[in-house]
């Protein structure tokens, strides 16, 4: 049979049509095409992902979520040890030792914190201990300074020893094998001790997201820099949300201001992908004809632009931009809609990459100090300022009025008074749920 | 008269003998020779100063205290402009528009956002305005899109407009010369978004304190390492201060183990002078003969070591170090007793240093879930974990034993259980007065 007869027929290669890739379907709509703000939310979350887990120095990983179920390897105490300084004698030989009738122990030494022998303690005998020290095999009890006449040579003991009395047990606080620590938590100051003590010196953590922050507007002008004409104003989103993400726990890096052009939104974004697991935008996305960031970035990646039932925050964009597909969300540009975005969805975006729980502020219950009036068929979010009584009772008053543009009052306001869309009214003395900012959750 | 008659006698020059200088006198103790917690807190807060304020740029000031009185330069809004994309026209020319009997204005141009100019509006115009964009001279109302037919030469509007609607009036947020902010505030996240607002690119605040942290004792291992003897341990006290002191927003140097070793210890502490402006050791206090830290340190500066009336954590020592005074607070080796005495001396310093108030943990109340016991005569601090019910109110279980080596049970607990001097115990159900540890304040 010829060589070429052996050759098969090639299969027919079908080149599938590739399918242009897309975000996942997005959330139904009501009657008037608006997400629920907890819709939009989980939305958002179902696109991004824990970042992977790296090893870190117990001392670095304070504040990042563990990765890892942390099991003690050793006992703590790693050995019985005395509470005290003083005497490691066998208990027996101290009976009815008292004030007038002492007993006398020759003194075989002493030992240290950090020393160790094998060397059994004879009866009969004492010798001096260090609080922190071995308890000598044979000896049972330790007679503190205090009940003796602290001798070198030959002590006199004035009290009878318990046994067992003043010494620390191998194992009473940690024994081998106990989980100190379970994957997914929080790695605080005392757990960095905890870490410390049963000998670990590095952990799996998740990292800090590195997020980027950029504010669109050509109206913008950087703080500290003269306006050139009055109807300039500042940039705060880029620094509040810069702020509010620090605090959170991510690296931020606030790129700053961008112009309302759309070939330099494209490149400023980017420019900004090789660095970060997010990104942040404020302005361009609502239904204005400036509205450029909605305009242009579709042309980078996926996108998805949406109205919100909530005030303020309505319009709403979300990205997965370039080859890598970063997150990117895009907030509105007045400075209590962006803030408030922030906290209804790139906290918990951000503390989702972090794999920190709980992803949601707690929300709570206060009692309404005056009459809250709402915007039915939306979810509305008022700033609002909490006291606790002594009893730990909240009370809320709402700060500033419902402009999307007081920033004074958001900073004054350490609470977000919440209510839903089914709401209009809050009466005076109900509660109503509200969303602590300034507690650590 | 000869010129030397004139010649006063020159007065005798009295050579005072220096004295050598010394803290002032500590506070007074009770007839055992101890001092209460609260004295003891007090006398050290007094020897330490906080650090001189410097301009930061206002994203790194987060978290840290402002040192200035903040008043705004400007208004803000800084102008009228328009809360809604839409057209400025004459409320007057409007007056009895409706769906069906449209009111046609001739479309004078647009506004965007930043766009400044002034020339009045025509009576009998209208003038395209976008979000944010400048109220012009004479208009006095927004129309928006919604209620026109979005024309360009002419617009169609099909509703009335009231006086002033969709204006946000400048200064209604803030008006030049309010205060925005008062010396001795922390700078949070909505703080620094308010600061760019208003146009403040850096402030004065107080830095982060550089705290240098060892721990001595030879029987301490560095974690990661293997114990070369059963009765060696972990350094755990070096890692849990430092990681406690930079939660509270220090800036940590974690200088790790010392020895037992006068000298070493001498050359360590004097090395860490230039860089330190708070010292913090663990070890060598308290009345035992390895006690190296209370005999070497005097020989550094002037020291204070000292019983208080509190435990864990009786023996305390404190100095001014070195020629520059450096603060040196020195704790007790056993992990439990470091730690509350952290929360009792150490922490208190730091905020003082930083300029952050309150300096104290808030002492809250909490149920007892169940008896606890005191021993009189101290203050007693015991482990707690807290939980709060749906209204606030707090209940409190103590974790782990009254070790002061426990600390698993530490690393578990939420909260200090605070017991006076005067307590021997407190029944179920009552009130127990409690520091929260896990609570920004």
């Amino acid at each position: 049979m010829p060589l070429f007869g052996r050759k098969k027929k090639e299969p027919e290669v079908v080149v599938a049509e590739p399918e242009a890739p897309q975000l996942p379907p997005p959330p139904p709509t009501d009657e008037r095409g608006w997400r629920s703000m907890e819709d939009h939310r989980d939305y958002l979350l179902d696109q991004v992902h824990q970042l992977p887990a790296f090893g870190q120095q117990i001392l670095d990983a304070l504040d990042l979520s563990i990765c890892e179920d942390i099991e003690s390897d050793v006992d703590l105490p790693g050995f019985d040890n005395s509470a005290m300084d003083g005497y490691a004698v066998h208990f027996g030989d101290t009976l009815g030792a008292a004030e007038d009738a002492p007993v006398t122990l020759a003194v075989m030494g002493e030992i240290a914190a950090g020393d160790w022998s094998d060397e059994p303690l004879p009866p009969g005998t004492a010798i001096k201990i260090m609080t922190g020290a071995p308890i000598p095999p044979g000896a049972d009890a330790v007679v503190p300074y205090e009940a003796t006449d602290r001798g070198t040579e030959d002590v006199r003991v004035f009290a009878g020893a318990r046994e067992g009395q003043h010494i620390r047990r191998r194992g009473e606080d940690v024994s081998a094998g106990d989980v100190m620590m379970r994957s997914g938590a929080r790695v605080g100051a005392r757990d960095v001790g905890l870490l410390a003590a049963i000998g670990v010196d590095k952990v799996m953590v998740r990292p800090r997201p590195r997020v980027v922050v950029l504010a669109t507007g050509s109206e913008l002008v950087e703080p500290g820099l003269a306006l050139s004409n009055p109807a300039q104003l500042y940039d705060s989103n880029s620094y509040l949300l810069a702020a509010a993400a620090r605090a959170e726990g991510a690296q931020v890096f606030r790129v700053g201001l961008v112009g309302d052009d759309a070939e330099a939104i494209k490149q400023a974004i980017s420019d900004q992908l090789v660095r970060a697991d997010l990104i942040i935008t404020t302005g361009g996305v609502s239904q204005g004809d400036y509205d450029v960031v909605k305009a242009v970035m579709p042309e980078l990646g996926l996108t998805d632009f949406c109205e919100v039932a909530m005030q303020p925050g309505k319009p709403q964009g979300f990205g997965l931009i370039g080859e890598d597909r970063v997150p990117m969300i895009m907030l509105p540009g007045n400075p209590v809609s962006a803030y408030i975005s922030f906290e209804a969805f790139v906290r918990p975006v951000i503390r989702k990459m972090m794999g920190v729980e709980p992803l949601f502020r707690p929300q709570v219950r206060a009692i309404a100090t005056h009459l809250l009036r709402s915007v039915p068929g939306k979810k509305q979010f008022a700033r609002g300022l909490v006291t606790t009584d002594p009893a730990g009772r909240r009370s809320v008053t709402a700060v500033g009025g419902h402009g999307s543009h007081l920033v004074s009052s958001m900073a004054r306001a350490n609470a977000l008074i919440v209510m839903d869309p089914d709401v209009d009214h809050v009466p005076a003395g109900s509660h109503v749920p509200v969303w602590m900012l300034d507690e650590v959750s």
